[in-house]
């Protein structure tokens, strides 16, 4: 499937914005886009996804399948969050089994949606 | 918009369970299905929406819409919820305006999603 891993890039994850540095989410989205992603899945900024209080947050949805917000993010998990990001992509409706799951995957979700009807 | 109420049944929103009782999640999802509902909002039921750490929880959702999901929440909250999800239903885009929120919707966000792709 092709997947989307949306970065909220306006979460300031509970600390206070310092005049021309880039919040939270903005350095969370820097550190994965620098990263080399697979084909199949696209990183996309978002404003908000709404989880200020359990922030930075990622998203990762895909044509009807379901989706998964995860958060208590920062920019040090951009590797574990692409590697779950990857295991997500591959799989044909969203569920990645609960024992390939990793850490933050596991404890860190904030909600999951079933596919959205047409 | 149809615009769909989603109640995760299973949630047991930290407490233990008692045998023959029903989890909080399907005493929420009872005292929102017993109310009337406006022709645009579907009530359904689903199992888990991964915000186990904030149940009971619930999610708004329609086609080509933003949805949110909200946490929290107990059968008390019934009617407050009903409000809220009326007010989803009557826009275009699923963006209610801040300032017509209730303080379920202003305060137990969990999170957002934007529309999902096709």
């Amino acid at each position: 499937m092709n997947a989307t891993l949306l970065v909220c890039t306006t979460c300031r994850a509970g600390q206070p914005t310092v005049k021309g540095q880039p919040v939270a989410g903005a350095r969370l989205y820097s550190a994965l886009a620098s990263k080399p992603m697979p084909e199949n899945l696209t990183i996309a900024p978002v404003e908000c996804l709404s989880a200020c209080g359990n922030g930075c947050a990622i998203a990762l949805t895909a044509p009807g399948c379901w989706s998964y917000v995860y958060g208590r993010l920062s920019e040090n998990d951009a590797a574990e969050i692409l590697t779950g990001a990857t295991a997500y992509a591959a799989t044909p409706d969203g569920l990645v089994p609960w024992r390939q799951c990793s850490q933050i995957f596991r404890k860190q979700s904030l909600a999951r949606l079933p596919p959205q009807e047409r």
